[in-house]
């Protein structure tokens, strides 16, 4: 047959994606499958009952990542790689990460049922703990594969409950004995949702990202005194929260104060002793900045710096300030990302050139081998929420780029 | 002997408050007894034990309220009453309420031990939960005995991890059988630390507030939009943390923007998903608002509930407001308060006609019986917290003052 004829099938793919969100589905319309929990185990084994299904080479690495190997005609050259992550955020959506694994799945079944051969090996992926939301911090499946994060570090991180990840890993019976270790790839594919508006800004399907955004956190912590609101006058205060206020108002106008490339948002506070007839005495709050130009935030975050330790001083509340992570930003492999534009083209789906301001496993994937993403529009760019969606036509088209990115990448001799 | 002589015994009242601050002590040198719990079980023992020791008359009513009655000679007579209560702010501090019960037993025992009569009964008085922070709301010890508070509803209500109040009653063994309701009383003296700094700052020892300042408590919660904070531009965010900062810079400047006695705190805030890389969707906080004034604290409102609409607006976060609770202002009686500021001259110390910022329970009394209040200073103006402070020096001042403005009304016989 002509490859270039080939397509998925949407009708299966959503099926797909519809039989994998009954798994922890919210009544919300969501789901909520937190990494090693019992709904990430279910997940886990219809995704490896599926892999059998189409008589793949499952192996499961001793970081619970599971792979699913289809055999190239050539298995001495570098396979081609594509997946993401089957763990969502708390009361999270149907679509994050899981696109990603349950997309390539749907290109392996095309070519099973079409009986085609590629010359390299196609694996697919399902990563351990991308969200991070119940193991901090995220990513740690790819980063222990790409060598950036260490296994046994990861295996003493600790939920809320104090429950490590090596023994929920283990109970859920996805400790595999495969060492996490990187093997050459010819080229990874990520697709997954766009997680922001822009595509539907600009009326676009697919989006190829230059790559991803750099991204520093800080925590903030400021000290004030507590006394009861009622007696003590307005004058002389050091209420931690007002400081936190002016604070998070200045995070807020950072991006259009420095301009460029740039967000920069405060995501979580907490305030002590939070009681409404005591002046606030603690308080603690997140700064994370993102952009594709890493001096630009950090001069961002030095102006921002500056602001906050003013603050601190004029309202009498010392300030500690801790420098949590800084990411640099990632630019993808040029060539791989123009394939995806050009076979979008050759597919007639509209396209753009564009950023990832989220991480994804790619950003570790990339330090390793040749990689790109395949985004499709999240409606009204929501994402880590129940009513995150995206609609099957854009699914659909979105698994065909894929197919074919994967297909050439995969008949590459060179 | 000359009455005008008699002095209380300081270094006895310093004892007092030492040994029952032994009880619930926490290791920043504060106390933890909040109603109801084991502690104020503790306290509540050693209170009658030490109004046995003076052959008071013990009475415990169905509210837990403690009474300890000195006949006098006519007891045809009202009584005068003074107190105020053992419980404590979790982590609060050693002299917020104790010093209101154990100033007028120290003065009881000076009674007692020099063999004074006096015309009219004298009744000392712990009342139950006057903090609320166990049980909201406070002072419902003394709201059910001047009528304002329905006992039934109290005993119903139910702490954090749902006990109800009634059972904890029961369960330290302080549900009296006598009912809870007013009798008439000549005077009612509420002996307590000022709370804030006024004193400290004009250098004067006893403080006669003319009353206490209205109080107005409100509950805003404000919906924004959740997101991924890295693809979501700031451009058409709905970030509700950011429409809640700006409206407590609001609140914080509301009192120099509307000028006159007024203060404004927002003390409690909850944000969600409250996750470091999810834009906030939803905030609640709090806006506690104090003026002699209640016009002008209402005028104030007003103006705020503007400013928090158009914040609203503007950030396209839907706002729903509750007006909680409003106590009106407190005025006490004109009489007793000059009585307290006279006593004060006489005895040498200097003294203060100011406002209660807080609420006791002398704002219930004073809505039965002619009420005041004597105020010595709090350290550096703290309160509630484990550091409160007052010199030996002052809380003797104070019981002295106290004794003489109740051996003043006690032998009135008009």
């Amino acid at each position: 047959m002509d490859l270039s004829e080939l397509r998925i099938d949407g009708k299966r793919l959503q099926n797909t994606l519809e039989e994998m969100a009954t798994i922890g589905a919210t009544p919300g319309g969501g789901v909520q499958r937190l990494a090693l929990t019992d709904e990430d185990k279910q997940a886990r084994d219809l995704f490896v009952q599926w892999l059998q299904d189409l008589n793949l080479k499952v192996t499961i690495d001793e970081m619970g990542n599971i792979f699913g190997k289809r055999e190239g005609t050539n298995d001495d050259l570098p396979p081609i790689v594509s997946g993401s992550h089957l763990d969502s955020q708390p009361k999270g959506g149907r679509f994050d990460g899981v696109l990603g694994v349950m997309g390539p799945l749907e290109v392996l079944r095309t070519l099973h049922e079409n009986n085609i051969e590629t010359i390299r090996s196609i694996v697919i992926v399902d990563w351990t703990n991308e969200e991070g939301s119940r193991f901090a911090p995220c990513m740690v499946g790819s980063g222990v594969w790409a060598g950036a994060l260490d296994r046994d570090w990861v295996y003493q991180r600790t939920a809320l409950n104090d429950t490590r990840f090596i023994d929920e890993l283990e109970r859920i019976g996805y400790r595999g004995e495969t060492a996490t270790t990187k093997w050459p790839i010819h080229a990874y594919y990520e697709y997954h949702i766009e997680q922001g508006p822009i595509l539907e800004i600009e009326r676009k399907i697919i989006g190829a990202p230059k790559g991803i955004l750099c991204l520093h956190w800080y925590d903030i912590y400021l000290e004030g005194e507590a006394n009861q609101v009622g007696p003590t006058p307005m004058e002389g205060r050091h209420d931690a929260l007002c400081a936190a206020a002016e604070m998070i108002l200045k995070v807020n106008r950072l991006p259009e104060k420095k301009g460029g490339n740039l967000v920069a948002t405060v995501g979580e506070i907490q305030n002590y002793p939070n009681s409404r007839n005591i002046i606030p005495d603690k308080v603690h709050f997140t700064v994370d900045i993102r952009s594709w130009d890493d001096v630009h935030a950090l001069n961002a975050w030095y102006d921002l710096r500056r602001d906050f330790e003013v603050i601190a001083d004029q309202r009498g509340c010392p300030i500690n300030i801790e420098e949590t992570w800084r990411v640099e930003h990632a630019r993808f492999d040029e060539r791989l990302v123009k394939r995806v534009l050009d076979t979008a083209e050759e597919l007639e789906h509209s396209n753009l050139y564009m950023f990832s301001g989220a991480g994804h496993d790619a950003s570790y994937m990339n330090q390793i081998a040749a990689t790109a993403m395949i985004f499709v529009p999240s409606l009204d760019g929501r994402s880590h929420v129940e009513v995150e969606n995206t609609s099957w036509k854009d699914c659909e088209a979105g698994a065909n780029v894929l197919l074919h990115c994967m297909l050439k990448s995969a008949n590459e001799t060179g």
